[in-house]
Formats: C-alpha cells, structure tokens, sequence
C-alpha cells in the first residue's frame, strides 16, 4: 500500500460524553492518505450527513448498532468522489453514495457502496430526502402510522428531515397535519413552504393547549422523533386505535438514563401505559432499513417522482468544512440546525 | 308492570374510590323484583365475574367505557337463569349468558344475551376461559404477541385468568413460557399444573437478576396484564422486535395519574422510550372485543375443543353469596383471588 502523499483528515471519538457531547469528546487527527490495493476503491469525501443517532454510537450503552471505538472515526453517511480505483466496478471520478464517516479520505471494497447516476442533480439527496431520513420519515409512517384520510398527524421536528418529509406525505395522504418546531422561524416555514395545516413553538408556554386547540378531532397519528415534551401534550389528545411511530428521541440523547436529572419525577411511565390501554394505542420503536429496508426501492424510486413534481420541499443546512462538523453536531442535538444538516467536506 | 314479591338485592357505587375501593364505596341496596313487560326477560343471576376493569369503570376519568353513574348497579357479566319470559326467543328455564351485574335479578330486552345449550358442563366458563379473559389472552397473544416456535415470552399474573391461557397457548406454540405470579403457592401451581418452563414469584427481592436467569435467551414476547415491577425487569431483556401486547394494568388501576405517591420519580418514560425505539419493540394497548371483536367465534369454538381435550386447564376461584362481591372485587386488586373470581349469587 503506497502513500499518494495527501493528508487525510479524520475526526475521531476522543471521549465518550457525559450528557452533552462537547468538542473535546472528538479530536482530529491527521494521517497520510493510502493507495487502494486490488480490490479497493480510494473515495474523497464531498458531503457528510450529521443526524442524531450518532449521539447514541458515541457512548458505550447497548444500542441498535455496535458503540464506536474509543479513537476509531466518527461513523456517517458520505457522498464521495472515486479519486483511485482498483475494484472493477468503480472508476475514477464516480460519485458513490457510502458510509466513509468523518474524514477527507477512506478506502472501500465497494461493500454498501451506491453509484449514482452520471449527471445526478442534487446528490445531497442521497443522503437526506432519498435516504435514511426520508425512507425513515416514509417508511414508519406507511407501516405504522397508516394514516387515513381526515386524520390528523402530529409531527415533532417538523421542519427537519424526517418530520418535513412526514408531515408532506401525510397532507397528500388528505390529513390534517400539525407540526412542532423549535422556533418562530421554523415554524413560518413549515405553515408558508410546506403547507402543514398548522406548527407550533415547542417552547409555547401552553403547549399542551396550543395543542389541543390545534387538533379539535384528536390526534390519530403521532410520529415521535424528538422525545421531549411533546409527547406529554400529545397524550390527552390521542384518540383510541392512534398509531405511534416511534424513530427518534433526539431530545433525549444526551441523558443517561434513570440517574440523569431527566429522571426526576414524576414518574410519567404509569400515565403513558394507562393511555396506550384506554385509547388502544400502537407504539412501535423501528428503525426503517431494519424492519422495512425491502421497500427501500420502492421509496427511492417514488421520492424521486415527488421531488422532481416539486410535490416535495426539502430544506437543506449546509456547513462548509470537516473541521467543522463536531460544533455542527452538537448544534444538531440543541436543534439548532435548520433543515437537513450537512458537511461540505470538498466541493468536487 | 307487576312485582313478583321477591327482593332484588343490588350493590351500587355509593362512592367514587380514592385510590383502592374501601367496603364503603359500595351501597347494598333491595327492591322488589319486577316482572317482565311485552319483549323483556326477567333473568336470575347465578354466577356474576367479577374482573380487574371494573375498577376503571368506578371511577369518573375517561376510560374506554363510560364510568359507573353514582347510585347505579355495578356492572358485570353474568350467567342467569330465565326467571320469567315475555320475549320470543327466551323460555322460563334458559341459562343465559349476558350483562346483569352485581344483582340478583335483571329485566333484559334480550339484546346482548347468549343463550348457553341445553346441558352446558361449565357455564362458568363462558365468564372465564371462554369469555372475556380468555378472549383477551387469545387475541392479543395471536394478533400483536405472535409468538414464534423457540421464542421466549413472559407474562404476569401467571395464575389468573389471562395470564394462565396466554401461557398455555404460547406453550402450545413452541414457547420456553416464564410466568411471574404473587406467591410460592401460585408459582407451584403455574409450573406443576400449567407446565409453564418457570414461575417466577413477584415479591422476590432479586426480581430482575432471577428473570434473566430464567430468560437466557431475551424476551421476545412481554404479556402486560399487570402493570408495576414487572416491566422494569423486563425491559433490559427485551430482544430486538420483541412485542408487548397491554390488557391490563391491575396494579396501577388504584392510582389516580400523576399526582398519586406512585407517580414519585424516578421518571421511567425516558428509558422505556428508549428501549422501545433501540431494541424496535411493538407496544400496543388493546380491548379484545372492540380491536379484534370479529375472531370470537373462532376462538369460542377452538377453546372448547381446548378445554374438552384437557389441553387447557382451568382454575375458578368462587365466592359464595352476591353480598361478599365487594370484599371479594377489593382483594381481586390486591391479587388475593387464585383463579378467576366469580361469585355464586345463586345455586341454580
């Protein structure tokens, strides 16, 4: 394995975090940057997805996917260039879409790895509306949600990947769609650009009233991304046989469990377990390529149909620079990222 | 409408309960007996269930049926002797199985009642086994639980009326079954007359290290039908796609929502969230009748097969005499009872 004399910059878990991830949690690191052997495929990272669950890989707690290693790169999704190739399916200059993490470099063997097309307009996509948010957004909602016509969804985050992408399907699945979001701004955009039926601040100092007034038919579909507050405002208001979602609990990422001062009282399991009884409620924890990842094709394809129509909006929050992406991240995880969250590694 | 001189003894809700129903909550109360007009049935009850819903239905909060009105007769369901008929399809005679409540006598319209057949063997049943806590446990094991052949499940209340035929059913499908019962005594009968791999007693100090002794394997499928400790125990055993069917949350029924002493913290929502969402569980709260109403007549007839076969068993814990039901629904809630409760109102 020769050197092509470039550095690679990689971003590694320096520290587990203890609540909040801080910048001292990563540490960038600088190496050279290999040859691939036969067999391998050398990729230049171009854009880098940030999303919430790497908060969960970063600590050492079971989860759905093995903890990262102390010192081991940061993982993520990537849309990356083919800078050398000697894998007979990739060629130089190939846009893929992989999962090379947080670094300027990484060799593959091509496992995972998507071409995309020659000429693909927007690869960010890849990596939001026509991937793990979008088909996560999609495929919780067609298959636990199942909303029907004159329901009414409520949806967290809804200005961010998976809530805008479910609050869009739901309103042209003939719903009344309510979103939450983190503030004003937010909020103004999904009434005037995505066209939900209504979004509320979720620092409202009344929400679960907001919420109420909000949804005068009850609540039928509750996809819950966030965790956090909503969730009480939601629960009055479900009305029996409602389905819940569950993909995401951002908002509580950051606590370590019942010794966390998130714990504290009072103990709000015994409530939530009296109304999944009464109202009948379906509550599923999925994680959308675990459970559902064959209708993948299906999703890809018909998303493409809905973004090219311009039936689908996407926003997208583009920082520039790796060096970067640890402050980006923690912002994510205080909501202060504004649609799709994405690191401009290299521009081409 | 003429009296037939007898007295009615009826038990009303005299007093909303403030958490656990005290003697006082009820009222004994007589009347005359009426006699049937044009269209109606004059039923004697013989046999009243007695069944942890009830609870719900004394108090005033919103539930899935509409609570008990003050002064009314509690409700139950019955199997009753036709005392005198005014109704076409009903004779003088006719065991019937219906909603008379905690009564001696009821007028009926005939709507609602089943008329058991000529020489039933165990009338009992149809309040039990083959009625509405065996149906529960039928449909919520077989439309949400869906246990697999080498699964593990778990269910409470190992002895009673739910817990006892989901066990056996799973059993019967293959399952390595781990009951949790509330003593030595109902343990020994759920593994020596029920077969169950293991019976765990929920008073046991090491409650969660003793399941995951007997679940090396994970859970795959959790039967709530009791709310409290038991769900903390097993959480952290859930294998990933496991499924919790709820039917029933008997030891939370007393308290009354976030302000009761059980609401004190720690707040466990977080960490169930969690589990739910990292190990993909499928959650669902149920009412068999109202979710799944359109498959009881299947089960009635395979459950007759079962219980004819001897491959169910069946235990009826009976009190004698309309006047104990109080005492003997106060102590259902404390899990006295060791079987299905059922009153003897009259001997035939």
């Amino acid at each position: 394995m020769q050197s092509l004399h470039l550095t690679n910059r990689r971003i590694l878990l320096n520290a587990r975090p203890q609540g909040a991830p801080q910048a001292s949690d990563f540490r960038l690191e600088r190496s050279p940057v290999p040859a691939p052997e036969p067999g391998q495929v050398l990729l230049r990272t171009l854009l880098l997805s940030l999303d919430p669950y790497m908060r969960g890989r970063m600590g050492s707690a079971a989860s759905y996917a093995p903890p990262i290693e102390l010192g081991a790169v940061m993982v993520g999704s990537t849309i990356s260039r083919v800078a050398a190739s000697a894998h007979p399916d990739f060629h130089e200059g190939d846009l893929v879409c992989g999962a090379s993490g947080w670094q300027d470099y990484a060799l593959s063997d091509g496992q995972g790895l998507r071409t995309l097309p020659h000429g693909a307009e927007h690869p960010s996509h890849w990596l939001g509306v026509r991937g793990l948010t979008g088909f996560t957004a999609y495929a919780g909602l067609l298959n636990i949600g199942r909303p029907q016509r004159g329901e009414t969804l409520v949806v967290g985050a809804a200005s961010g990947p998976v809530g805008s992408v479910v609050g869009q399907l739901a309103l042209s699945m003939g719903c009344t769609v309510v979103g939450v979001a983190g503030s004003e701004d937010k909020c103004q955009y999904v009434r005037d650009e995505l066209k939900f039926t209504q979004c509320l601040n979720h620092h409202h100092p009344e929400l679960p009233a907001a919420l109420a007034a909000a949804c005068p038919m009850g609540i039928d579909v509750y996809f819950e991304n966030v965790g956090g507050a909503t969730l009480n405002a939601v629960l009055p208001l479900l009305n029996p046989g409602a389905r819940i979602p569950l993909c995401g609990l951002a908002a509580q990422y950051n606590a370590d469990g019942l010794t966390s001062a998130t714990a504290q009282g009072p103990d709000r399991l015994p409530q939530l377990m009296a109304t999944l009884l009464r109202r009948r409620v379906h509550l599923q924890g999925f994680i959308a390529f675990d459970d559902f990842g064959a209708q993948f094709p299906t999703f890809f394809a018909a998303m493409g149909d809905w973004l090219a129509s311009g039936e689908m909006q996407v926003r997208e929050d583009t920082v520039v620079g790796l060096e970067n992406a640890p402050e980006a991240f923690i912002g994510l995880l205080q909501g202060r990222n504004f649609g799709k969250l994405l690191i401009e590694v290299a521009g081409d």
